[in-house]
């Protein structure tokens, strides 16, 4: 299946091999490198630059919505990540110890974070006393270390960026309200921002975060057909509230519990971008998260006038978006397939004739339909519109694959073959962990989630595909990264 | 010498002692707190604004003269750590080890980055090939860690956060040219930023960083007269080059060295802010990186009109300036000694009588002066410029201080004299590295650095006021942190 076009970096054909496509384009595109630490990657350049655009949108909105940013250290001392018994016991096989500072033993071994819920609620026992105090919104931006067997960049690297959000309320109910507030920002992160579609619900007990009541997941298809858990939000009840003793005096000055909520979003958003929206010819960058969203390539750069003409449009076109120039010796042929490599998601060519002509050619890189502009004052308004216009079409593709990937299962052997197709299944559940197992066991699927739109669902008479009890959920399925 | 001015919250003078005013600064203003782990801190929500504020402002610089954000793993492993012999004799000794991921110990064990020059030519050897790939000018804003007994918040933590630059050049002179234009990037930070004065200069043999060519310094004194090395910038000529074997082809495709910079800029700098400016009243912010300018207190908020005029005149004020308004239900009072606490450079103070005489009060943190002013629309002019003169004033006030602490010594005997009573001494040195010692056995003073204004100072016949040999170097010595 793998045509051979003459682009400049030969990649390994999607359909030939997902996951050998997957890491020549995180390589290729150069957005990562591999480190001498396994299963650490080193960003480069653009992987970096990608973060920190998902980063500026987030923080934007965190703060919109009265979060702050705060900085708890990167250790955990052993002692208080046991404080929590689900927790540790979640987390403790993949924690990093340190054990050593300089050539003496510590006393106590101390854990690189897997995630911080017990030094934010060691510091809110210290700064909650009062229900003025409450909510506590806060956030904080770091990498966190998780010790992971099998590693890819991106989708499972064992240190990995994030922002972890913490907050404590007086209520089960605003802790739950923070929860679900969080679950949708993420979700215009995921279709507003990376123009992925996403499946929102309720996770299982077996699924849900160590130490949550309830975790809410954003759930996506990727182009083979499995899912990704794109960001979760938990709701933590009062289980971290109790067990580090942080209460407050409400107005009546009676002592009360303080129920909490985590959410988190991660570098392995990036690697969902990839494997939704990217193709034989590299990387495909969805408009809103491209650190350069238009390349403007000049032909015959050699030419009186083309290099001034193209640094002229860069000029007039960059305080609408973000533009460079490809001013490179290489030949055009080279630069753009440089650029289909790299996934800019608009490539301006403009040589002599073009600027004689007065137009330039627009190459959209997710179709790599080619469009005929006129270079005149409007081109800023027809550029920002086809960005927009490709950011939707990205969207609309990734949700006609998602949504024609996703089935519902009417009974336990087509619920099978389904999976082995891939996709979604939905199928209905009772909530049996033993049914998980199995399922898990026979097939390496797993419950994705509940998702919001089959919540109301009227389950009447339906039963478990597996055990035959009544079912309660009406449940995603599918084999997940 | 302590006042009592009946503060919301006492601390400590700054006369009395220094170094507990210093502590009781930190927490009482709300910039960290400690944690479970020695030595590390929690940076509250001001505290790691203030930290946004600096990234931002060096990212901006960083980004406008071409430099690329990266990031590298935290760990480096042993081995990659022996590669520069300097280096790793200068770190070894203050590193945190981690043995074990999960309950498996590993086959090597790994040192959480001390700084990063390592794994920086680890991936220059791999991306750097030809002349066109050079220069590479990177950066990254993460933390570090180093194993320290004495810790002291911002000044000294085991984790603390930074950036760090490492590039990598064709010649000498580029890595030179490189070292210094980052060297006078910090001290706009300081100078234009923080309004710290910095004396700029070249560290000797003994005080440069493990490994480099040159280190250059920005150094300034603090309150209390003891020195603070606020930044460093590292020409490391072929030091790591040679080490990791990062060669290119030239234009003649011959084979040659590449020579490296890096140079950093940490929260240690809120530390030097903290006691160049603040007061027995607590923090003093520069208006510059004052997550809020201007605090607004409206007097009487209960009465009609008040708190809508306070919130009217934030939206008016805030298109020029961060504002907020203070509308808890404390009474101005404590609103008021808690705005100083917290180092608003300008309060505005405004209550039913000033909305009807149509003016505002504004109040100066840095002089605690009184000004009326005009509640118009020329309020925003007014306030930006007063903004810019507590900032100019500010700036003034730590460089007259600075001066007058900074004395030429023309004996040995006067030497120590001067070194203990503090501030910079600069005294005529030529270059022995042992009077380095017995000065700090002596006296515990340091030399701070070569500084530029002195470096075209014509030494003939002045003698090193210790051994008696040449003087090369008219060099800043003081107590240091």
């Amino acid at each position: 299946m793998a045509k051979k076009q003459g682009f400049v970096k030969q990649i390994t054909s999607r359909d030939d091999d997902f996951a050998k496509w997957y890491t020549d384009v995180c390589l290729k595109a150069e957005l990562c490198d591999y480190s001498s630490v396994k299963g650490c990657m080193i960003l480069r350049p653009t992987g970096t630059a990608l973060w920190e655009k998902l980063r500026e949108v987030i923080d934007t909105k965190l703060k919109a919505s009265g979060h702050q940013n705060v900085t708890m250290p990167m250790f955990i001392p052993e002692s208080l990540l046991l404080k929590e018994a689900e927790h540790v016991e979640g987390f403790a096989p993949e924690v990093a110890w340190v054990t050593h500072g300089g050539d003496k033993e510590l006393e106590e071994r101390l854990a690189i974070r897997p995630t911080s819920e017990v030094l934010f609620c060691e510091h809110f026992k210290k700064i909650i006393h009062s229900h003025r105090d409450l909510p506590v919104l806060y956030n904080q931006w770091v990498s966190v270390v998780r010790w992971e067997k099998n590693t890819r960049p991106f989708l499972r690297t064992t240190e990995f960026f994030w922002q972890e959000g913490h907050t404590a309320h007086a209520t089960y109910e605003e802790a739950e309200k923070e929860t679900l507030d969080m679950l949708n920002m993420y979700i215009y992160v995921c279709e507003e921002i990376l123009a992925i579609p996403i499946v929102a619900g309720l996770k299982s007990e077996k699924e849900k975060f160590a130490g949550a009541d309830k975790t809410y997941t954003n759930e996506t298809l990727m182009y083979d057909g499995k899912a990704l858990q794109i960001a979760t939000s938990h709701n933590l009840g009062d289980h971290f509230g109790k067990a580090f003793e942080i209460t407050y005096a409400d107005k009546e000055g009676k002592e009360q519990n303080v129920f909490t909520a985590s959410w988190g979003f991660t570098t392995r958003s990036i690697g969902g971008m990839i494997m939704v929206h990217s193709d034989d010819r590299g990387l495909v960058l969805p408009p809103r998260v491209a650190p350069t969203q238009v390349l403007i390539v000049p032909i015959a750069q050699h030419k009186e006038g083309v290099l001034d003409k193209a640094y002229e449009l860069r000029d007039q076109l960059q305080t609408d978006m973000s533009v460079t120039v490809d001013a490179s010796d290489k030949q055009p042929g080279w630069k753009f397939s440089e650029a289909e490599m790299k996934g800019y998601p608009i490539r301006l060519e403009i040589g002599p004739k073009d600027i004689e002509a007065g137009h330039v050619m627009a190459v959209r890189r997710d179709t790599l339909e080619k469009i005929e502009l006129p270079l005149d004052e409007n081109l800023n308004t027809a550029l920002t519109e086809l960005l927009n216009t490709i950011h939707n079409d990205m969207f609309a593709t990734a949700k006609a694959r998602q949504d024609e990937k996703t089935r519902v299962a009417h009974t336990e052997e087509e619920f099978f073959e389904l999976i082995e197709e891939g996709g979604f299944v939905i199928a209905p559940w009772s909530g049996d962990p033993k049914v998980e197992e199995m399922i898990k066991e026979k097939s390496g699927a797993t419950s994705r989630c509940w998702s919001f739109a089959h919540q109301n669902d009227d389950l009447t008479g339906v039963k478990d595909l597996w055990n035959g009890e009544d079912a309660k959920y009406m449940m995603h399925w599918a084999k997940a990264y």
